[in-house]
């Protein structure tokens, strides 16, 4: 399949990595990636550690990603280093974004103004907010006060967001839309499952494996779960990329060539709703 | 503060990359590793791809973790390659393991006695699983088929556990208990919070910069919420890894100075229940 575009994620924060906070923005990211035809690669969590965020933005970037986001750290206080990091790994200044302070104070006059926050205006903590990697633009944050920051590095884009889920998907639906589809295209993934009647991945290899080779532009993946939980077991299959077209004729061919094997192995099944 | 042992953990499958299946895994482990005093560096999730999982087993190798996790990819099916991985970047050949060959044998056998799956026995997917990177070790799946494997390399031990949940966790409650203990000791972390009344992180930065950096020990950290959601913030502190009276001193201490600066900066607070 040819994807439209092959994203890393990189998740920053301890609160993560001591288990305090279970990081949901990665799979969210992965399925909006996903579903638009894009490819994510890689996720990768990270320490509050300005060395080894700016080291991991570089291999991301070695990799070849055409996207780089990143989660957390954006914040006003001193454990909040993305935008550092990010800097110091695309080798570029930070700078005072004279956009970004305006953004950010009209965001806090605004949060105060209908009673939310208790002061508005700036302090050295907001302002710390808008020192952007040279050359990055600012993203309106609606539901936050951190400015979402986007940044160029060759072909690479590397989108900094902020940790808290609502902020991180409110910049990317109101502040990245046309990104998004411009990156990544619309609808670009199409996907089914069937309901097998056999809860035994070791009975359905060898359908699997005589289907899975034939149909290299289809992703079709037996979701294991609990033993004993459920008799059945679903087989996921997903196109993503290329036209849509394209992509009806693949899923088809790949669900009528996986139904007649699981009924030659005498496997019952269904389409899952 | 000296941690007793630095895991990183690696997440396997291209269901969680392309949003299917939300990873619990990662921060179920970070959970229980800093409980008992251990360090989580990081956390990668990657695709079922031989040459990249290979890749970052080496990569975590030479980072110095003590233990790699890994976490999917143990199945009978085709697209299950952890272990073959996990040898390759160890640079171990693979090996038929004649115990690991009798435990997923006795498996089988006793989930197809209790009426849970239609076939006892072996077969070949089941047969894949017991192919272990030479040196490895079994490790008995109280709810599953797939054995976790424990391999050592140098003073680095590899984990690899199965995906599903319930079958991670029976491995390392069952199977791991001793070396987990070894390894990370037990109840080597503590932790507080305290509920400010305020929801702006600008203004709690001047307290936490006056006190964060007079605590290098213990890990203290702000989360934020959703904007206008609640009025008040937590402040969490940690201390992790070290002796027991050395933890409740640099807790206590950092509390104090904690209060004391939001006291004087005129932030409201109370201890978390």
């Amino acid at each position: 399949m040819t994807y439209s575009a092959i994203a890393e994620i990189l998740v920053i924060g301890n609160e993560i990595l001591i288990g305090d906070i279970q990081d949901t923005n990665t799979s969210w990211l992965c399925g909006l990636i996903n579903s638009r035809g894009g490819h994510v690669a890689r996720g990768t969590m990270l320490r509050d550690n300005v060395d080894e965020i700016a080291a991991e933005v570089g291999r991301a970037l070695e990799r070849g990603a055409d996207v780089i986001f990143t989660s957390g750290g954006l914040g006003p206080t001193a454990d909040d280093l993305t935008l550092a990091a990010v800097a110091r790994g695309l080798g570029l200044p930070l700078e005072l974004h004279p956009e970004a302070l305006r953004m950010v104070k009209e965001q806090y006059d605004n949060f105060h103004a209908r009673g939310i926050m208790a002061q508005g205006g700036l302090n050295p903590g907001r302002e710390k907010m808008t020192w952007l990697p040279k050359g990055g633009v600012p993203l309106f944050n609606p539901g936050g006060t951190a400015p979402g920051v986007l940044v160029r590095k060759g072909r690479t884009c590397v989108i900094s967001l902020p940790g808290v889920p609502s902020e991180l998907k409110g910049i990317i639906e109101v502040s990245l839309q046309d990104f998004m589809q411009q990156t990544f295209g619309d609808g670009g993934s199409l996907g089914t499952a069937l309901r097998v009647l056999c809860n035994d991945e070791s009975i359905l290899e060898p359908v699997l494996g005589r289907v899975v080779p034939r149909h290299p532009g289809v992703y079709i993946k037996s979701l294991a779960s609990t033993v004993g939980m459920t008799p059945e077991l679903d087989i996921t299959l997903t196109v993503t990329g290329g036209r849509a077209e394209e992509r009806t004729a693949l899923l088809k061919a790949a669900v009528e060539e996986l139904s007649r094997g699981l009924t030659e192995d005498g496997i019952g099944f269904r389409e899952r709703a």
